[in-house]
């Protein structure tokens, strides 16, 4: 189907046009985050200060909550069907963020069913495989201990006993509107539903009732509104859990939506050498068609992959971005010195992660959720 | 719709008609049980060796891997939605039968997720309680311990990962064709097909490859069908399960298929004054319209619930219940003293069984799988 120009569409399973955020604030019925918001977020990651995360769901509720001292918790997860890489790491580098920030539990399920039940070639060995690596990716990230909450879905099967008290609740219908099912899926396929809202929800079987926040991006939202009217339904004393929404993060390519992995992607075990080529070929550019050009008309920054990336991830310092964004967009800074910078930076990171990642391995019992 | 006389409909909802069950072996492609079954099955429970069970799948399958030395099993379940009464005793009584004469592995999933998906008005805590209720009647039947092993859907979750495999080899479509789904059901109860194609699979999930029989009533066959297609997939390294099919077992009343609770059917904590009252009352008899006319031309012990009772489950001594059968045919033997025999024995078997409920509670360790 044909676009207009300004026209985009936004669902769980498709994203494209261009997306205007704020009217699609207006049709979801979600708020944006105001100052008064930003202003409790000013020393949290990035990604929650910098406009990335610009949507929410009653996020002051959450906010009032740890205000008068009472419990607040997180929750986001993960669907282990690769090897990660920086655009998955979104959510989870918000939850340690809101962690650090406000001291509070995170729980992150690790839905191995799901990638089982949707991926014919995705074996049951496999899938475990991925998440017993994903799980060591969440943990190097350095969430704190006993205060962490990591469970896979096969492992911590416990986990059926709320699902099947979220399922009693969400009749076939519901869940083939708001998940798109087809009859020809399998019956794994469509109970999963209740699995994940049982993950959204499970902070407060855990814990009892309080308001949990999920950091998401905003495509996924129709799940979270499912789960807050099963939040509301007399067989549970629970709150509605909150969210905030993340806008779409571009691949290398300046793609939309980050979402495959391969070359448009940074995967949390590539080298340097990787990391540059990479950087150096695919990273889409703000720059001019020649270096004469650049240093008189200047760059783009908001165009640029590389510049976005320092943004949302790579340089914490407000200053210091903004003299590269000024500096780029001046001319002064050409395309392949913004580029060393950000791929100094991913190797630092990476460096440091997988560093991480070999003492993770020995801390899984300090982390996942066991019967 | 009026069926005709000899017409009669066998389905998982619905039995009605007068059942012509070496038809319905021929329409469902099942095997009568030869004699030389039979044979083999002489020391066995009456319901084994009296004809009640009639019919089966590669029961003689099952024989042969006994004889070659084979390990061999027998699965069969629960959905704990009420006390229980003697009819829900059949296929347990049969189990505990082929235990004692082959020295085989038993095990007994209790499906209380079934019944709380399937009932609007049983919850999460009801289910659970009449759950532990009949396994204490089940562990009073006398399984043998660590060699019966009894497990609850909500407490063994475990089986959810043998479930989900199973779940990815059925579709939407075909789930509902086996189990007469409706979009306006929940997803639980959508996705329950799976876990009882787990159940009857567990055997061999738990144990590894090998032939299990599950005994279960003849209506229940397109189940077994259904788990049989799956266990031949090239996802799993199994057996096809084989089954043993039972009749209906009369109500009091003498209705076909003994389903509801309440007056009609002898509930396992019943007191002796109760069963006497309704055997008295609505045990259907066989019998004349006056002593009289009894004395004259004798009784039909074919209709008679009492008798029909007593050899399927109460009196196993073959003379003893051709004696009985012959004088109440001959009229020698009225209702009233036909009656009276079936009152004493269940009296004697519910005396004793009640105890061994009181035993029972202690040695929930020896039989509950646990995590």
């Amino acid at each position: 189907m044909k676009k207009d120009k300004g026209e985009f569409k936004v669902t769980p399973w498709e994203v494209s046009g261009n997306v205007d955020y704020d009217k699609l604030v207006k049709q979801f019925g979600t708020s944006l985050i105001s100052d008064k918001i930003k202003k409790r977020l000013a020393k949290c990651h990035p990604l929650l200060r910098r406009g990335i995360y610009f949507s929410h769901r009653e996020f002051d509720r959450w906010l009032d909550a740890y205000d008068k001292g009472k419990n607040v918790s997180v929750i986001t997860g993960r669907g282990p069907s690769e090897r990660m890489h920086i655009g998955h790491l979104v959510p989870f580098l918000v939850a340690k963020s809101l962690q650090d920030e406000f001291d509070c539990e995170v729980f992150i399920p690790i839905s191995d069913d799901e990638k089982f039940y949707t991926k014919e070639g995705m074996t049951y060995e496999k899938v475990i495989a991925y998440a017993v690596d994903n799980i060591i990716d969440l943990i190097a990230l350095g969430f704190k201990p006993g205060k962490t909450f990591i469970f896979e879905d096969f492992v911590y099967t416990e986990i059926y006993k709320y699902a099947a008290r979220v399922a009693k609740r969400i009749t076939y219908s519901t869940a083939k509107a708001a998940f798109g099912l087809t009859p020809e899926q399998n019956i794994g396929w469509s109970f999963y539903p209740a699995m994940q809202a049982a993950h959204i929800l499970f902070p407060q079987f855990y814990r009892g009732k309080h308001v949990s926040v999920v950091p998401v991006a905003i495509d996924q939202d129709p799940f979270i509104r499912l789960t807050r009217d099963i939040a509301e339904h007399k067989d549970f004393d629970f709150e509605k859990p909150t969210a905030l929404h993340a806008k779409f993060i571009p691949s290398l390519y300046g793609e939309a939506k980050m979402s495959s992995s391969g070359e448009g992607v940074i995967n949390l075990t590539d080298t340097p050498q990787e990391v540059e080529r990479k950087i150096r070929k695919y990273a889409f550019s703000g720059g001019r068609d020649t270096i004469e050009e650049h240093r008189k008309k200047g760059g783009n920054p908001d165009i640029d992959v590389s510049f976005q990336y320092l943004n949302m991830f790579f340089e914490p310092d407000d200053a210091k971005l903004k003299k590269i964004h000024d500096d780029y967009k001046s001319g002064k800074m050409l395309t392949s010195e913004l580029k060393q910078i950000l791929i100094d930076k991913i190797n630092a990171f990476l460096k440091e992660h997988q560093k991480q990642r070999e003492i993770a391995k020995k801390h899984f019992d300090k982390f996942l959720l066991k019967y």
